[in-house]
């Protein structure tokens, strides 16, 4: 082992590269270079710092028993040294070493290394938005140089927007981009008090996730008092006084005394780009299995670094903090001599949006499509536990196979209900590339306070094997929306009790209680495309087997049900 | 496809084959003898139906949208048949019959087969144990002979116990057997309003975890007011007048105005075995891969057959109900001209008690060691999301791995936390075959609501390759209690801060600070046994290997630290 390791950036990998080392070499120097003050900070955390739910951002920086994680800490529990305010300016490979600059004196200066980490994560990425401050339109601007303009990388953003909420300085916010950030923030200004526009310039929220669960959240969260504009990309932001007044779209205006940006990361890979280190196509720095470079005495790991996607083999890029630990364990157990790969990564995903989970692993049904995958899922809602159990909530389960296989290539999970469960069987099971037969026979364990007796995994495998075995054809909401609106002629057959339908039915329909069915199934044209809905898919399914065993050739079961209709309905 | 199919057993496994089956064929005669009253009923509820949780036993029985699964549904909804209040008493596997009794009219009839299936469930299994009314000193009874003598095995049993305690006839109640219906029992009877006393014969509550496991559950219900006493057998139930007045043991003597009797359940194979099929050694129907047993012609599922142990290929007994559903589905699948098998299963299981979630999969550390692996384990407590999370809690994993392979063999998690995410994720890699190293690296999805950035499961499983790999000797809290009860010479070396360990302390521990370790360490004897002790283990771990660095040899890390300490302790 060689005796000086240098860590550029503190957050997330590299204090977890410096950490482990330290338990695997007592003797190694190891230092931690930070531009920022603060250190080792949980990033994620920063919505629920702006909301309140988390009353100081020292929280985020403390250890479980709740010491701070500051330079001192890692000096005197660790035996790491820490030089934050400080920035790496230049990597020199020929003589290994480091150029610094502190940022509080300015003074450069430069380190050696036996071995180099690069941990310098992820920078905003901010779409071409033109600013002008009214009192001065001649005036060029970028549009965070207008006041209440934020984006949220890092803990000065955080408490810059929480004092701007905390001085009443903003009553409507937009917030440009309906990503995965975009919507953490939406809940966190909601709970904050103010009203929220989002911007999504896509024709859904959520690119994350197919459509058809997009559409879910969005109306969801449109439920819950958010005006959300998709396909709708802010152009412009108008300021007076230098503060920010107004989003100006493609569509319209939005009145806006504050403005988020959360159009995504992208990989900071400036330093190892400049020091001639390779860098995959999108951005990231390229490493091996073992997280080294192309110079074999810089590792990298977290949000800078391009990784592979498991299920399909491709370069990704996936800025999350939890990958940028595991990935900080393997470079600590590399440069300590031990040989660890770091395979990649499935593009696991959760997150809270109000009372919604919304979580996802591996491939969309678009992005396997893309890919060359045949493509077949399921869409499945069922309670989170035993339905007849208090509490027991929805969960709605999209769930994508290779129909040529029949492996599982990824799924995605909504609802109120519990949903760590099901994405973390999931993605355990993609990571063995399971198959949609193995779900079925999973031995998850099951009490009515925690399961149905059949999972809601496990169901939705079922519904999948049925439409990979043939007894199930189904259509998705979306396919069944653009046939009414294209006028075509076929029955749209709703097999659930007359109570039900009354309640809420699809303009259109027609009802046939599945009990009627096998007596009835003559009042319908034989010719013509049949469509069974009900209230969550086995209705539906049972009638399509009954319409099919007497010689109707063209039934189709609508995904889901009514419980993930998006579009009109009749009450 | 043959054309008549009759079922034996009318409540999971039955229901199931019963209606997968008519989805795979719309002709064949599907046909359900169940002895009860009842069908089609979730008897994992009854607990909650007994605290009153839930309010309806029919609700135990209605379909998600509140339909009662009553005869008429079965056959109005599924065209199946359903002769309840009906017992199957003899097969005649030669004529292919089944000769049922009508238990309302007594009348005996016989009902011819294509193919039968056994889906007969499981009986109370109660031990040795006397009964006598004081009143009536002479007449042997059994226990259920006395009033107030209770099994809970269906809605009659639940129904019974509610009417009890409806009634007020019951203060004081004992519960002998401290296994998962004994506890889920505790629950619901102290919601009632009952003063409980559980009796456990064996030396630790609930043999479905190690003993360090069950220990601390026990503690945890005994600070919720339940008392508990191991290695303390019922021997003889006393009554007066008919009604159950105390429970004597082996030790004393317990007032009880009720007694369960929760020992737990075998196979009901009565029928199988007088029809002469092939039977497991400790009872259960033998089936094979794909659920037919000894005749071809007969296929079983449920609670009343035996099953494989996918984690050592041994034959196991596993009755739960999310196995009887997937074992229904592969038997109506089979039946049907498919070609599905069931491997077996991982004895996965999860239930509630107060606010604590237990939970285990695969096989414990002394259930492996019987097997004959080499055992390795680690024991991690740590919080179910970011430890700033509000609402962060505790949950205790000891994972359990083959040290020659590094294969996981199982797991047990217990706490107030959630744990169904981390069991889920468990299972699914046990069914794998997944290595420890595997969970370190699997991309199980982060946000500070749902969990740590690094994931406890994931915590757990590299603490498990640091003693794996050598970097870690652990001691459990029993092994040191016993050298301290021993007056072993050695020394409990406490590294957590002098804050900590003023507020709560293992007695004649030492103090010294982990960040004054290095510094400090020449106080320590070193040729004296080390044990470090820290609040969960990290600092312990850390203390360890700064002592090793200083030419300690004997240092081990207490597993679990304070947080798992369930022995004495001085505040």
């Amino acid at each position: 082992m060689n005796n000086k390791v240098v860590i550029i950036g503190g957050v997330a990998a590299g204090p977890k590269v410096a950490a482990k080392l330290r338990r695997l070499d007592p003797e190694v120097e190891i230092t931690i270079i930070e531009k920022g003050k603060f250190l080792s900070y949980a990033g994620c955390g920063l919505p629920y710092y702006i909301s309140g739910e988390i009353k100081e951002y020292r929280e985020l920086m403390e250890t479980p028993i709740g010491v701070m994680r500051d330079p001192e800490f890692f000096e005197n529990m660790k035996r790491i040294k820490v030089l934050n305010r400080t920035e790496a300016i230049r990597i020199d490979r020929e003589n290994k070493r480091v150029e610094i600059k502190d940022l509080e004196s300015g003074e450069v200066s430069s380190l050696p290394y036996d071995y180099l980490v690069l941990a310098t994560g992820a920078k905003v990425s901010i779409p071409p938005i033109s600013a002008v401050d009214l009192n001065h339109p001649g005036v060029t601007l970028s549009p965070t140089d207008l006041a209440h303009v934020y984006t949220l990388h890092g803990v000065e953003d955080a408490e810059a927007i929480r004092w701007t909420i905390k001085e009443k300085l903003a009553r409507r916010a937009v917030i440009i981009g309906g990503g995965l950030i975009g919507m953490e923030m939406a809940e966190s200004l909601v709970k904050s008090g103010l009203e929220i526009t989002i911007l999504e310039i896509l024709p859904e929220i959520l690119p994350i996730l197919d459509e058809d669960m997009g559409i879910l959240v969005r109306r969801y969260c449109q439920s819950e008092g958010i005006n959300i504009r998709v396909g709708e990309g802010a152009q412009r932001l108008e300021g007076e006084g230098g503060v920010v007044k107004r989003v100006i779209t493609d569509k319209g205006s939005y009145e806006a005394d504050m403005v988020v940006i959360a159009t995504g990361f992208k990989p900071n890979d400036d330093l190892a780009r400049k020091a001639g280190l390779e860098v995959g196509e999108r951005g990231g720095i390229k490493v091996d299995l073992f997280l080294r470079t192309s110079d074999p005495f810089i590792f990298a790991a977290g949000d800078c670094i391009e990784i592979e996607n498991l299920v399909c083999g491709q370069p990704a890029y996936m800025p999350m903090g939890s990958l940028a630990n595991k990935q900080g364990r393997v470079v600590a157990m590399n440069l300590a001599g031990r040989r660890e790969a770091f395979r990649g990564a499935l593009n696991s995903v959760i997150f809270k949006v109000f009372d919604y989970t919304v979580a996802r692993s591996g491939l969309g049904v678009k992005q396997a499509q893309n890919l060359g995958y045949d493509v077949e899922y399921s869409l499945v809602p069922a309670p989170d536990r035993a339905h007849y159990f208090p509490g027991a909530k929805q969960v709605i389960i999209k769930l994508v196979a290779d129909k040529r296989s029949g492996r599982v290539l990824g799924a995605q999970m909504i609802g109120k209900g519990e949903v760590t469960k099901s994405i973390y069987a999931l993605a355990t099971l993609l990571n063995y590339q399971g198959k949609v037969e193995d779900i079925s026979n999973l031995d998850l364990p099951y009490a009515p306070p925690y399961a149905s007796a059949i999972d809601n995994l496990c169901l939705a495998a079922n519904v999948l094997r049925n439409k990979l075995e043939g007894d199930m054809v189904g259509i998705s909401s979306q396919e069944v929306e653009k046939k009414r609106k294209r006028g075509e002629d076929f029955i749209l057959l709703d097999v659930r009790t007359p109570r039900e339908y009354q309640n809420i039915r699809i303009p259109g329909s027609v009802l046939i209680p599945l009990a009627e069915l096998p007596a009835r199934a003559n009042e319908l044209s034989p010719d013509k495309e049949i469509v069974t809905i009900c209230a969550a898919g086995l209705r539906g399914y049972e009638a399509s087997l009954i319409l099919k065993s007497k010689g109707f050739q063209k039934v189709m079961v609508m995904d889901g049900g009514m419980a993930t209709w998006p579009y009109e309905i009749e009450r």
